[in-house]
C-alpha cells in the first residue's frame, strides 16, 4: 500500500472542527475522506497531526492516508483542488515512507493567535481574529508568556478528563508582535494538550487586561487545576501554521 | 441642517456593489441608507465618493449625509455599527461642513489589487485576489506601468458610454510590490474613469504573461478604443483604500 502524505489549508469559519463525526455534521476530515474515497475507488481513513476545533484554520495541517490506487500524486492534488470547497486546499501531496504517522511522528507544532485589538471594527479581520478592544497591558503580557515557555505541567491549561496521560509539555517559544491595531500571538512546542492553546491565549488576555498578575500565571504552572486558568479564547482567532517532523 | 461624514469599510463579496438599485438587489449604499433612515427617523440620502463594483471591498471608502438628528457622532458610530451586518463597518463619524460633498470634494483616490501568483490555491485569499498560477514577468509590467502613469487620455480604459465628459485623468503612481506568492498593485491618482482600475489591471496581466507589449500599452494611451485594451479584472482583488480631500 502507498502513504500519501497531504499539507492542508483550511478556513475552518464554517465547520464542525477536523474529527469526522457519526452524526452527518460538516468537518474537515469527513470532507476529506469522502473526496479521497471517490478519488481512490476505496474506503479511505485520512490520519491528521491533531484536530482542531470548530472555527479553527489551518495554514499547515498534515495528515496521511494509505491507497493502492496507482493515480500520481500531481493527478490527485489536481483532483482533490479541483473538487474541494473554496474554504479548504491541498497545497502539496508527496509520496511518505510506509510508516509515517502524521500524528505519532510529529515533534512540534506552531500555532498563531490573532487579536484585533482597535476601538472600530475591522470586517477583514472579523472571521480570524478576537476582536479586543480594550487597553492591554503588552509588558506584562510578555513577561507572563516568558513564564510559560519551557517544560511544565499544563495541567490547568487543558479541558481534557482527568486520565493517566502525561500533562507535561515544552514550550519553545510564546511570542507577541504588535503590527498596528493587530496583535500577532505565536506559541511553538514539541506537543498542546486539548484546547491548550486557547486557554493560555485566554489567561493572556486577563494579564493584558489587569485581571490577572504574572506571579499567578507562574503559579498556575504549579499544579494548579483547570479551573484557576483563564476561559477558553475564541477558536476564530486561531490558526495551526506548521507541523514539525524529524 | 447638519452634514455627517463617515469612513466605511466593507468586504463586497455577498454585494451588487455601493449604488442603491430601483430593484431590491443587495448594495452597501441601499443597506446604509435604509440603517440610517431608522437611526435618524427621516429618509436618509448617501452620498458616496463614488460607486464600487459588485464584489470590490474598500478599506477607506468616504460617505455623507445630512439630517436634522441631534443623536451625537459617538452615539451615531456606536449605532450604526451595532446594527450593520458583519461585512460593514464604520471607522469614523465626523461633523462635515455645511458645504462638503464626498464624491464632488475629492481630490484623489488610491486603489489596491492584489494577485496570487502561486501553484496552490490560498483559501485565505480567494474572496480578496485574483489567482494567476503561471509566469508573470515582473519587470515588463513594471514598465508598462510606469507608462501608465502622468496625465493621459484613458478613453481605451473605460467601459463609460460615449459621452462629452472628458477621459483625462492623471495616475501619479502605480506600484508594485512582490510578497511571496502575493503581488499588491497600488493605483493612485486624481480621479478614475467606469471600470478604469479593472481594465489597468487586465492589460498589466496581458503584458506579465507576454501577451501584450509595453509598447503596445504606450498605444493605448494615444486614442486607441476600449476593444484596443485588455479584459476587466476580477473585482474580488480590487479595494478601495483611501480618498483624498484638500
Amino acid at each position: 500500500m502507498r502513504n500519501i502524505r497531504l499539507l492542508l489549508q483550511y478556513d475552518g469559519t464554517r465547520y464542525q472542527g477536523w474529527q469526522r463525526q457519526e452524526s452527518n455534521e460538516n468537518t474537515i476530515q469527513g470532507r476529506l475522506e469522502r473526496l479521497l474515497g471517490r478519488m481512490c475507488g476505496e474506503e479511505i481513513e485520512l490520519q491528521g497531526s491533531g484536530r482542531t476545533d470548530a472555527g479553527v484554520h489551518a495554514r499547515g495541517q498534515v495528515a496521511n492516508f494509505h491507497t493502492s490506487s496507482a493515480m500520481s500524486t500531481e493527478e490527485m492534488f489536481d483532483y482533490i483542488n479541483r473538487y474541494l470547497p473554496e474554504d479548504i486546499a491541498v497545497l502539496k501531496v508527496t509520496e511518505a515512507s510506509e510508516r509515517f504517522h502524521s500524528r505519532l511522528n510529529a515533534t512540534g507544532k506552531r500555532y498563531q493567535y490573532l487579536v484585533h485589538n482597535g476601538a472600530a471594527p475591522d470586517v477583514f479581520l472579523r472571521r480570524y481574529a478576537i476582536e479586543e478592544p480594550g487597553r492591554l497591558d503588552l509588558g506584562a503580557m510578555r513577561k507572563a508568556a516568558g513564564c510559560l515557555e519551557g517544560e511544565h505541567d499544563f495541567k490547568a491549561f487543558t479541558s481534557a478528563k482527568k486520565s493517566k496521560k502525561s500533562t507535561i509539555r515544552r514550550i519553545d517559544e510564546v511570542r507577541i508582535e504588535k503590527e498596528g491595531e493587530l496583535l500577532r500571538f505565536t506559541f511553538q512546542g514539541n506537543g498542546f494538550l486539548f484546547h491548550m492553546v486557547r486557554i493560555l491565549m485566554g489567561t493572556l488576555l486577563e494579564v493584558g487586561r489587569g485581571e490577572r498578575s504574572v506571579e499567578d500565571v507562574k503559579r498556575l504552572l504549579e499544579g494548579a487545576g483547570r479551573d484557576q486558568a483563564g476561559p477558553l479564547a475564541d477558536a476564530k482567532g486561531l490558526t495551526l501554521m506548521e507541523v514539525y517532523y524529524e
